[in-house]
């Protein structure tokens, strides 16, 4: 045996196991278990066998870390804590079982995201990645599928896009429980100040907005398509408000959106929510800071941040189960909103 | 050649190296040019030489990442984005170069802490990590020198602790000219509501508030120690307006609590700045989208991020100059800051 160099097949033959299943292991590739994974190892270190060379090697097998990439600059990241909140549920699921999650920003160049999967990508350093943000047109499950990662999408996939996602049950509950609050208290000029038409999640949310109000013979006094940027929010309430029939009433598709909203209307002197009642959409901690506090829209990020991961976790074999409760978006009264105004 | 087993002395004899910088490279250890390491690793493959195990090779070299980990609970995090900004800082940095950032959020408890540096070293997933949050009688450099890992800390260290550190330049300036802005205002009775009293930062930053009141013969109203959280800042607010002879401006360590402070001061009835004048710590978006927008310290959390990554990667040979510009703290004046009220 010392005579001739070792070879897969003698790798396979010493752990029991096939030749593809050696095989899959110095790739990384997905289907083995834990105990084969160690068997071939084991194999392969008493035998003295590398796949080809120490450096192909360096590049295999599972990294134990997951990829989130990140298009976004760093003052919208920071503006907007949605994402920290997804990446604590997403860690509450990795850190027990010794994963980790690495991170990638990108700015707002589309290639510098391709750039950064195709490098996860060709230097396996994640044993799968979790997308956030579905976009109108997706270009990045088409490459990831190309690329042979393990995707997961938080949110609703793009078209009939056979991705694995994960979603609240009940999607549409929130916001139809903010538009029945906001009627009930007698608003029938409602307004909605949306973020980029590129998201997905905008789509939905107006649709769900405008049918809720039907449900009530009513259409959306006024639509705005914002930014996610308290920029965009002072603009568009400015403009709102200067409206000859102003809404009683808006929903903004963000809290931080809502609350630079609720701060540009009280600067000029409208007051909220005695002329105007103001939504956002979240629950973010921001909306209980700030005075009046903020009627929002809670989503469970955290619990979507850990079924993302459980979903990948599950297709790694680290986990059986991969179903996490996501809970249901539900409204959150508190200070922002009231009874429209009488002058109305 | 074909009749014995490859040793390490072949691969070094091969590459034209050191036994010792063999062993270097196969354990991922620092000191090694890039080229040089691919020389050796081109050799090892060349003489199909594994240093034991695949599963020893798996583990070394490079791994072009960064750790980060975080001791905080998720609600924390989000509600202060200040560890968001140094993050894209660092990511700012290691973008370009290839380098992700790997993050682990382990929660409260110091142990998890330990595990987490721990697997971090033992399974050779960073090239260094990047500390934050300098507390008194830290123990981390100990163990990550234990641990041998490359470490950068942002902010003071605890006594003179020599681990690589980033700091802005002349960093007592901001609150120094907080001081001096609300004196200049008239304000004789000027309170501060800490963070906790285990971080470096707040024995500091206090310090720096009370040799500034000195400067004007006057000593702290009130000094009160929290905990970062909303629910702190309310509950030290509540206590200071209820004092008989109650300050006419306040100071919080961080711009949530100010923030929170400021709510609930207008909540009480207490108008923001007429009868109290209050400013927050670090300028993160926050403080704009609020009314009234908040007066607060600047720090420039995206440098300190970008210098702590600066000095990993000069150590790593990736760049060669470690050295980034960090501002220094400024005051930043806005709307919660005004003339003492008259009738104090």
């Amino acid at each position: 045996m010392a005579s001739r160099k070792p070879t897969i097949a003698d790798v396979a033959a010493l752990a029991g196991v096939s030749v593809a299943a050696v095989s899959k292991v110095v790739n990384g590739k997905a289907g083995i278990s834990a105990p084969t994974r160690d068997r071939v190892l084991t194999a392969a270190s008493k035998l003295r066998w590398t796949p080809s060379a120490a450096a192909v090697a360096l590049r295999s097998a599972k990294t134990r870390a997951i990829g989130m990439v990140a298009r976004r600059s760093p003052d919208l990241l920071s503006a907007d804590p949605h994402f920290t909140l997804l990446i604590s549920g997403i860690e509450g699921e990795l850190s027990p079982l010794g994963y980790g999650l690495l991170l990638h920003i990108v700015g707002e160049e589309p290639s510098a995201e391709e750039v950064a999967y195709r490098r996860l990508a060709d230097e396996r350093r994640v044993d799968g990645v979790v997308l956030t943000e579905s976009r109108v047109g997706d270009t990045r499950f088409e490459l990831l599928r190309t690329l042979d990662v393990r995707t997961v999408l938080i949110g609703t996939p793009w078209r009939a896009d056979p991705v694995p996602s994960v979603q609240a049950t009940g999607p549409a509950r929130g916001v139809r429980a903010a538009v029945e609050h906001l009627v009930a208290h007698g608003h029938r000029r409602i307004a909605y100040v949306s973020g980029p038409e590129d998201r997905v999640h905008t789509l939905h949310r107006r649709r769900v907005f405008e049918d809720a109000l039907a449900a009530h013979d009513l259409a959306p006094s006024h639509s705005v398509v914002s930014d996610f940027t308290a920029a965009g929010a002072v603009d568009a309430i400015g403009k709102l408000l200067a409206e000859h029939r102003r809404p009683t009433a808006v929903l903004f598709a963000n809290d931080s959106m809502a609350v630079a909203g609720m701060s540009a209307a009280r600067r000029l002197g409208v007051d909220v929510p005695g002329e105007l009642s103001v939504v956002g959409h979240d629950d973010l901690p921001l909306g209980e800071l700030v005075y009046p506090q903020l009627t929002t829209v809670r989503q469970d990020l955290i619990g979507l941040g850990r079924a993302a991961a459980r979903v990948l976790l599950a297709s790694l074999g680290e986990v059986e189960d991969a179903s996490v409760d996501v809970r249901p978006p539900e409204l959150v009264v508190r200070e922002s909103t009231g009874p429209a105004p009488d002058r109305t």
